[in-house]
Parts: structure tokens; sequence; C-alpha cells
């Protein structure tokens, strides 16, 4: 291959924003080792029929790809709307809902809407990594608060520090990545009542849970509460990049502003609804890896593993005198798991039956 | 259908940032007309094989839809690459390309990375509407900057204008929309050698052109030059949403810091590499449409319409006393055009012989 035309310009010659100086971009290692546990996906590939019904809906929607597509993409938030009803019991319409390429334009959007330059996002930390990332990306202040030792959210204090900060736009994080604990809906009541601006549950993992949806706040808190969800974990559909959320109409009126306009391709409409339709065969995997995550969390304490209880598709756990070390020996065991960054843990993902053997199997040989 | 959770929730009563205030959403009318000439589209649709081709990728990806996609999107830029180096005998690799939902996407992630609060993107009105916007939501300060009475781009004056503003974004497009004209190359170079920041030239309609690319200037400028493209256009590929840039490695190394993990689905990238497979059929199309293209201006011509000079699939023309009237009439003769917001003009979008023909037929009976 020829030298890439450019190749003598460095990075430093170029006009890069001073805040982006010296950073690297957000991302897991992809690497290619046997069994992969450190995104969170879920390991039951797509049921052949999933798949038949993905070709036919692409194929028919490749006949107008020289149109532009829905712009609002009406249909597939009305199809969305009709599953969150479904699961959570509250009656939504397409006018709730929202979609964007994977919840990080969801989140990307609510931030050019409602932070921003002069405004202030404030999350519990340890939480999700993209928060933060986000908010430097649109310019939004960043104000991490704490979570107890247990990595659990005390809801008087959080109100408390709520009430204080006065964040223009919270996020509130359940089942919490990459801990896995959910917060009590009357906990999460108490933090919204408090919340003066913009309040963003993230339940990319709430099909894993147990505890209700903050969608049963939305009656309540139309004028400030956002729950956002993603298509990639229960719904099998990482690849497929389809985040959503659930708000008052006008809040979803508010996104239009800062969209960029057609984001959603007919590909990812035709793609996500197909998905949809298949639902109950998709979400027939969460019964299985809640199962399995109860066996890993048993195993790693029996090895006298710390396994921080968790309501998700993964499991937090240490301690570790190092923990980076210990995630290369998992790796030379062929194991991928994630270090999340947080002193002394390591997060892994609950895979198929197989994978987590081969997992446990690795954890039994570095706890000895 | 019930009434939607939270409906009693007016957009006023939420903490919205007070510079989208009283904003609409940009788009133009998605109407159900006969013969919509208002988006630019390709009005040929892919052909057959083309769309056999997306349905078996889609198919093929979709059984690992439940794993991420490759971030970094290699495959594809690679196939850019090729697809660019070939068309301009420059040799370019995947390391000089990037890749995102559309040229929106592509612009916002530029402006993330060297716009933004503090700093000012510049381009000369009337231009591609979507500059100003994305420059907004990205906080960008938008500055203005005039082209001729035709419409035209004054090389000396614009050098001028740029040594003086010193923006650190400056937006170039050529073809330019709305208007259609191409910008020489060495009045490029005059351009760009006078920019102190990243400049921009949007190439969304570069294949309807027979002025040569400015990634023929990469070499020589690829401390500051960024070339985008778009897949919607000459490629027939709208509803696919696929805008790439050429620009040296270093520059695309920036855009890493500020895209969105993730942000190209499985099926964008495979739907995208099946389209350039078919390059050559779907390029076809472009021969056709400048030979519409001229028809259509000598038919308004010889009508007394005012004809902007177009190297793209549209043409901007006049002068109505009141462009907003007469775009009503075109309607009412079942033929939707653009009002672009140019004083007595219209913008039409060249389509299909039969299309052109309603088209004229409507100018003829509104030019009496």
């Amino acid at each position: 291959m020829s030298r890439p035309v450019g190749d003598g310009v460095r990075l430093d010659d170029l006009p890069l924003r001073e805040d982006l100086r010296g950073r690297t971009p957000y991302g897991a290692p992809q690497l290619d080792v046997p069994v992969r546990l450190n995104t969170n996906e879920n390991p039951y590939p797509p049921p052949p029929e999933l798949v038949a019904d993905v070709a036919a809906a692409a194929g028919e929607v490749a006949r107008n790809l020289h149109r532009y597509p829905d712009r609002d993409a009406v249909a597939l938030r009305e199809d969305l709307a009709a599953y969150l009803a479904g699961s959570t019991g509250v009656p939504l319409t397409a006018a709730n809902v929202w979609a964007a390429n994977g919840s990080n334009e969801i989140l990307q959007q609510l931030l050019q809407a409602f932070g921003g330059p002069g405004r202030v996002a404030l999350g519990f930390e340890p939480s999700y990594s993209m928060h933060p990332i986000i908010a430097a990306g649109t310019r939004t202040e960043w104000m991490p608060a704490p979570r107890r030792e247990d990595f659990s959210l005390d809801a008087v204090e959080a109100a408390k520090v709520v009430a204080e900060r006065r964040p223009d736009v919270l996020f509130v994080t359940s089942p919490n990545n990459p801990t896995g604990q959910s917060i009590p809906p009357e906990d999460l009541r108490e933090i919204v009542a408090a919340a003066p601006g913009v309040v963003v549950v993230d339940e990319a993992y709430a099909e894993f849970s147990t505890w209700p949806s903050a969608v049963g706040l939305l009656d309540e808190f139309g004028d400030r509460l956002v729950v956002s969800r993603t298509m990639s974990k229960a719904f099998a559909f990482a690849g497929g990049r389809l985040g959503y959320l659930a708000a008052a109409p006008a809040l979803v009126d508010a996104l239009q502003l800062v969209r960029l306009p057609y984001h959603l391709s007919v590909l990812t409409q035709a793609a996500a609804r197909a998905a949809l339709r298949h639902a109950d065969a998709t979400l027939a995997s969460v019964a299985r890896l809640v199962a399995e995550r109860g066996r890993v969390v048993d195993a790693l304490s029996g090895m006298g593993f710390q396994v921080v209880p968790s309501d998700a598709n993964f499991v937090l756990f240490g301690r570790f005198q190092d923990a980076a070390t210990v995630w290369r020996s998992y790796l030379e065991h062929g194991v991928l798991v994630r270090d999340v960054g947080i002193a002394g843990h390591l997060r892994v993902t609950i895979g198929t039956p197989e994978e987590n053997d081969a997992f446990l199997t690795a954890s039994e040989e570095i706890s000895r």
C-alpha cells in the first residue's frame, strides 16, 4: 500500500480544540479472543427467522435507497412505543418516543438541547463512562457526585446533592453500568422531585432488572423526566445501533431542534422494526442470562471474590491488588473482560453457559 | 389512540437552551406529490442487482447483530478510498478517509473538533443551509460572507475576507448548493492558502461537475484541507445515509476524539459497501442527469426564466415577484420544487425525463 496523502501532517499541526489535545479515543480493545465478555453484548445471535426478516426488510427498502428516509421515523417510533407500553403498562404513543443511532446519539441530542456551554450535567460515579465524554463533546460542564462505598446510590444524599448543585441535566443510571445495581422507584422519585433540570434515567439494561421502569414516573414528572433505552443489550441488536427514549411529547419536540435531519437510515428503521417483530424470541434470552448471572455470582463468591449485586447482564467483581495485571491474566486464558478503571475491580459480561464456564475456569486458576 | 403521557407539558415548560427557543426544525416538507423535485435526490432507483446485493449483505451481517460493529469501519473506508482514488487520481488509503451517518454527521464532527464555543465558522452565502445550523448545534459562531450578485464566488475577495476574519473553520461548497456553480481549482487554492484554520470543501455534488476535485489539493494543504462527500446524490443512496471525507490521516485521527463510538451500524457499513460494488451502474445515471440538466436549462431559458449556471443535479431559477406564491403554483401542478429562501428564486432537482417534462409543462403554464 502506498503512503497515504498528507501523512507528514501530525495531530499537533492541526488547529484542534485545546480541550481535546492529549486525549485518546473512547473504546474497549476490539481483540480477537475466543471468549469476549467485555462489552455487555448479548451472546445469543439473532434467531434465523429474524435474520431472514432483516434481509427481506432490507431488500424491500433498498428499492428506494435513492430517496431520503422518513425524517421523523414515525412507524419505528410507533413500534417502540407499543413495546415499551406493553412492557411497562404505561400508555405511550409515538409522540412519547424518539429514536437515534444508538443511545449515545440520544444522550448527545439531549445535551445539545438542555446542556451545552454554561450548563452543567451531574452523574453519580462510577457510572457509564460515555456520560462525561458526551458532556465534553457538547461542551457541557461535567460534575461528578459520589456513590456509597458499595457503589449503591444513597437517595437521600443524592437528592441533597441535586438540590444544592442544581444541574441542568442529571444522569441516573438504573441498572448502573458498570456496577449493576438498580434504583428503587421510591428512591428515584425522591431524586427526580429534587431536580430543577432535566433528569435522564439511563435504562440501557432495564430488561435484565426486576425493578419497575422509570417510565412509570413520566405521568408525574413529564416536565423534566426522560427515560433512555437501547436495543443493543436485551434485543441483541448492538450491531444495528438503535437507541430510544420515552418522554413527554414536548420534550421529543425539543429534540427536533437539534437532531441532524434524516439521521436514521431506511435500513436502520426497517431492521429495528424487524427486530421488534421478533421481540419475544430475542427477549427470551434475558431469562437465560439472568439465570446464568446467578450461577456466575455464586461461583465467584464461592471462590472468595467480592461480587457487587447486579440487575444487569454483567457483574463487577474483585478485589484485586492490581486489576490491570489480572485483566491480562484473563486474556492469557483466552477470556476478554473489562477493566473499567475502578480500582481493584473488573467487569465481566454474562455470556453463554460455555463462555461463562471458560470464564469461571479461568477465575478459579487466577484465584489460587 | 389514547392521549400520550405528559401531553400537558408545553415546550416552554422545559429548560431548553435559550438560543433554541422559538426555532423550528430543519427540513423540507415531506409531501405526497406526484413529481418530487425538492431534495436533490437521484430519481433513478438502485438497479435490481444492487437491491439484491444489499439484501444479501444485510442478511449476512444480521447473523451478528448481537455484536457491536467495527468501530473504525476499516473495510468501508478502504472501499471509499479506492473509489475516490480512482475518480480523482490521487493515491488515497483508508487512513485518509472517514465515514459517518450522512455528511451532516461528518460536518458536525468537524465542528466538534475544530469549532465550538469561542470559535468561528465562515461560509459564503447563499449556500448549504445546514452549515449554519450545524454550527449552531455545536455552538460555533457563524459568520456569513457574501457571494457576487450572480451567486458566483469572487476568489480574490473571498481570500481577502478569510485572511481578515481568520475563521477557525471555513466552508467552501463546490458545486454550491443551492446555486450550482463550482469553484475552479486555481481559485480554491488561493482561498485555501489564505485560510488560517480548517477548510472544509463540501463536494456533495462533485460527481455532476466536470471541474477537478479539491482532493487534488490534499497533498499541498494536508495541514488544513478536508473534502467532504456524500453517497446521497450521485450514488442514489440518500436513504442509506453515508457521508465521508478525505483528509490527512492526522485529521482523521482528530475526529476519533469526538465521534460517538460505534456510530456506523453493521447494516450501514455493509449496504454502503454493496452500493460501492455497483458504482459503475449507479454512476451511469450521472451522465443522464447532466444531459437532462442541459435540456431543462435550455427550456427554462427559452421560456424567459433566468437560470443560474449549474454543475449539480439541480437548477436555481427565477426571477419571481413572490417565490412562495410560485412554489404553491407548482404544487398545484403536482410538482414539488424547493423554496430555498433566496428572494425571487426557486430550486428544482433534475429528475427523470418524464418528471422534467411535467416540471417544464408546469413552468410553461406558470410563465404565461
